[in-house]
């Protein structure tokens, strides 16, 4: 009887509580929904998303939480289809990102909503998915040079055959497009506003819509954004206190992929410039987290790191990834 | 000198003046996307949208504002393009749904910021895109009968070659879902919030991702929602006076598409009743226009139209459209 009161006086007070709760920003790599190797049926994405999400459900009681995400794969396949398809007109990557967006946020929104009900907060937690789009500078030296990788990996044969760049990544050859840097998020008074009200918030899918402003207007470019740079800039544009990528590595390792590898619990700015200087952490993957990490922490974040999706929870309590520290 | 005051002031006093002001539901058809006879390039949407989204934007000066959207050429390009492509795994019908809330809804919001711009008033309007869920009823008969048209139009010679069920529309031929009635918007308290706090709100795209709830959890199916009855259900949950439905006809006609066509400036509920039930109004498109109206006013709603895209706020000074009436 007793654990049945306190159980709903937690409920209760739950709004009380978070409103000096700290903000806790979760980056989730595309690897949330789609594991190596996977084929990727819609089935294996939401059965995959729910090892994050019911640890960032019981996070959500204690936390002011926004959830950020990866596109590559679910992009990737957009491009392939309307690759396929002759009689539909095309649509430029920033559609996709946005497409991406929706497809996403609804999986995350759907199965976190599944997890706050088995936790019987459901009611308690206010939860959105937010279409954001990312101002870009058009004059990024980034569009002269197509760096990200998206999509599924190629052997080098048949990257050879492909009407696009590719690039060698630490999985295969991958189709590689323009990545500039985020300038500022479009709609950060209105995810500073949901934050402030206690509502869980899904937002900057894939990095955000890249857009440049052309005098009165936004335009769409043809592009994608690193969405751990961008979950930075965010961070940072809504004042963000924990910031946790969560990705398919169990942290940052020195000798990565070698007999030698070591998994480092806590990485300084020093060491972290080190590693990125010596182009050791790949540009398209580890390279942009240990990048966004010292970023957050420079501007005044409390605690940034780099966890496996299944130890989220430890991460935010330091048993778990590699922090980064100054 | 003093009609500059005036619009500082009034730019000042937008969020004081909008507390009282009236709640407005615009719900824009797919044709505000892309035109008959159109192949639908991202460029033609673009430009097609500045019609009613210049309007909008100075309706939103005096109104509390939420968008809804139609989806209907969109997903059908998304069901087409992965019927080309073998290589990628086919997602369902409510995934493709949740991918256009997320291409429509950042194509709306962005062309929305640029004439809020024009307008001078960007700074003082938060907008968002919500990516919106609706539960449905696993027992509504429609799941029985695939009764709503959705992609592009055949001929009857195609249409016959087609592998899944097809019927004759005002257009032509097209491919046909089921199409259950919307029971309640998951994401209805979340939107209330964002309308109390002066946000304009784009939502319940394509008539909704539709879900049914499973016990703990929430499911998708493979259907879609009438985005008008969809907009009705929200209009009554979210508390909406004025709702205006944007479509590519003036209003809601007799004798339609005969010599002795004739736009009705009001149609009674009577009138309206006769009508739906003779059936000259096309179940997949004037019909649940027509149905959603009366929904609307038979829950309190003050005034409902039906109007063309080009007449939205003609429509609600009460200058244009079909008005409906109890």
């Amino acid at each position: 009887m007793k654990e049945r009161r306190n159980t709903a006086c937690s409920l209760r007070c739950l709004v009380l509580m978070k409103k000096d709760a700290k903000t806790l920003l979760v980056a989730l790599g595309g690897n949330a929904l789609i594991k190596k190797g996977q084929q990727g049926t819609i089935e294996q994405q939401f059965a995959n998303l729910k090892v994050p999400l019911h640890q960032l459900a019981r996070l959500s009681r204690k936390y002011r939480l926004i959830i950020t995400h990866g596109n590559g794969p679910q992009v990737g396949n957009l491009l392939l289809q309307q690759e396929c398809c002759e009689t539909v007109p095309r649509l430029p990557l920033e559609i996709l990102v946005a497409q991406t967006q929706g497809q996403i946020g609804y999986m995350i929104e759907s199965t976190l909503d599944s997890e706050l009900m088995k936790l019987g907060v459901h009611d308690d937690q206010k939860v959105i998915t937010v279409i954001s789009y990312i101002v870009v500078d058009e004059n990024d030296p980034a569009f002269e040079n197509p760096s990200k990788p998206i999509g599924p990996v190629f052997t080098r044969e048949q990257a050879l055959c492909l009407p696009y760049p590719t690039k060698k990544t630490a999985k295969g050859y991958r189709r590689t497009v323009v990545s500039p840097k985020p300038v500022t998020i479009v709609e950060k008074r209105e995810i500073k506003h949901l934050i402030d009200s206690n509502f869980i918030v899904i937002c900057c899918g894939g990095g955000g819509i890249p857009v440049v402003r052309e005098g009165r207007r936004f335009c769409g470019v043809d592009a994608v954004i690193d969405k751990d740079l961008a979950s930075a800039k965010l961070a940072r544009e809504v004042g963000v206190d924990i910031f946790v990528i969560a990705t398919d590595e169990p942290g940052v390792a020195i000798d990565y992929g070698t007999d030698l590898q070591r998994f480092l619990p806590v990485l300084s700015e020093n060491e972290a410039l080190d590693l990125l200087n010596s182009g050791v952490l790949p540009p398209g993957s580890m390279g942009p987290k240990v990048q966004a990490c010292l970023e957050f922490l420079r501007n005044g974040g409390d605690k940034a790191v780099i966890t496996d999706l299944k130890d989220i929870e430890k991460a935010v309590e330091n048993s778990a990834g590699t922090r980064l520290a100054l």
